[in-house]
């Protein structure tokens, strides 16, 4: 595949095993604050930052079927999930809003997993297709596991809010930015930026995409 | 395995691909129909039909431990769904009742997607168990994952509804038809067919099976 | 690495399977009481006994990526499901608390679960902090799935429940067994001891971890 010749030299082990630390980490914070809004014990905090750190990589590694799933392959990545799930048990009530802590952290999250979902599949020769769903799953499954687990409405399905189309976009910024010649860190780079700042954007400013609403089917039928 | 000698001829790869796209197409529908009545944005629509449209034949491909996921393998399954999600988001208005819509279309979609799911079992030769047991998983779990994520009651889990009943006794016909000495072609159809008879007279006529009631544990004991 | 080469000798696969058809059919008995309360009929049953009895372990199986997941790999380990299930079906109306009863045989689920999740991980080799998440994540998915999909309050996330700390207390006893020099069979037991001991304690005294409350930002600052 071009795309992926295009890319693959600047996609090293390092950096992909990066994203996937970072990612990890700042997930883990989420999970954590998402779990002191829910008054769990400190294994409930292990427990959701865990899931919430890792669910997105670990579908990707599943959807792909790679040899090993990431942490399995690598178990020290879970400590970057431990240490930031104890770091928020004692911490989180230093924090003025939680909300707004998890909101951003979860953008800065959302903007390290998705380069990290089409990192490998670039890797791997995927087509481009492949590349963004890795993309936007690894990017919004975490968090969508987190909300739907503590019961929350989920982020990535709450009305009028950029999240999934942040992830769908950067990821099709690295896919675009390869066809153009760039080479894969490049790709990588502008895939989280175009992801966090299309996020950033709807949390401060509200932007958002016209949601759908629904129009009365015929002027005389009643409506449901 | 006698099961599967008498039903592989007529289990060509052309057919389970066509029923995998024609359920993921199908299921699309229904997912990007429960994204309009939460009122999402374009790619959350994207995202909830793609979610449920490729669930359950995910999960299938995941427990079987195909070599690929059906839809990485062929990522142009994905675009039935995009497509789907598309129309649903400029033409839902002009329903009537989005609900029975969703009703009816799953209806057909799980009448294609056990087929699918029990064809790929046979295909690979697996245990007469494991057969009705992907039949109903992928079936059911694209839907199941549409309604929780979307907060709605899942259809499988209404009470008295009859829906992974309607799979269940589909799969089941398939085995039996592949016992009684059909090929595989056939037994397909006829997979099809009572899951689509037993799931429409249950959304149309109220059919049901008795569900589960409390009795009093005992006479003289204060009800909990 | 040590902690297997000590533990491996008393893992045989008949003990391994043991532990996940008892797993199986307890947490069976225990999805379908769930499903008793939420009036299913008898394929509803069927449909959370299954999900509740084979959930914990097919993730296990699919992180570690095994060649097949356990019951696809043995079918025959479905029949204990079934059987529970319907044998909840006409006696559930028997039980004085359906809830207790819950409470009670998921207790004893978990405790065989964790071993089974700890020993697979075990008998492949896995890192000592892959064989704990192995072996919460086997203890408590199933049940996990079990409460989402039926819409209750998952116990693993109860304020104050001990849950995952009982699952995980287990799986590192295990871990400490072997490092001591026990040999599999064991440290196995060890795991299921401790596990059920702090499980048993919270249902029937109470026990629980402090949770994480909320406390006022500062002191001139309005609470959220």
């Amino acid at each position: 595949m071009d795309l992926t010749q295009a890319l693959t030299p600047g996609l090293t082990q390092g950096l992909i095993q990066g994203l996937d630390i970072l990612s990890v980490a700042i997930f883990a914070l989420t999970g954590a604050l998402v779990a002191s809004r829910s008054q769990l014990d400190i294994v409930g905090f292990l427990f959701v930052a865990c899931l919430t750190a890792v669910g997105g990589g670990t579908l990707r590694d599943l959807l792909l079927n790679r040899d090993q799933v990431f942490w399995v392959a690598d178990p020290a990545i879970l400590l970057a999930a431990v240490v930031a799930a104890v770091l928020v048990f004692f911490t989180a009530h230093l924090l003025e809003s939680r909300y707004r802590a998890i909101l951003w952290l979860d953008a800065f999250a959302l903007a390290v997993a998705v380069p990290a979902g089409v990192g490998v599949a670039l890797g791997m020769g995927q087509h481009w297709a492949i590349v963004l769903v890795m993309g936007v799953s690894t990017g919004c499954f975490g968090g969508l596991m987190r909300d739907v687990v503590c019961n929350e409405v989920p982020l990535v399905l709450k009305q009028g809010e950029i999240y999934a189309t942040a992830a769908f976009a950067g990821a099709g910024a690295a896919v675009v930015a390869g066809l153009a010649g760039l080479e894969g860190g490049q790709a990588l780079l502008i895939c989280g930026a175009v992801t966090f700042l299309l996020r950033a954007g709807a949390i401060a400013f509200g932007w958002g995409l016209p949601i759908y609403r629904n129009r009365p089917p015929r002027p005389e039928s009643p409506k449901r």
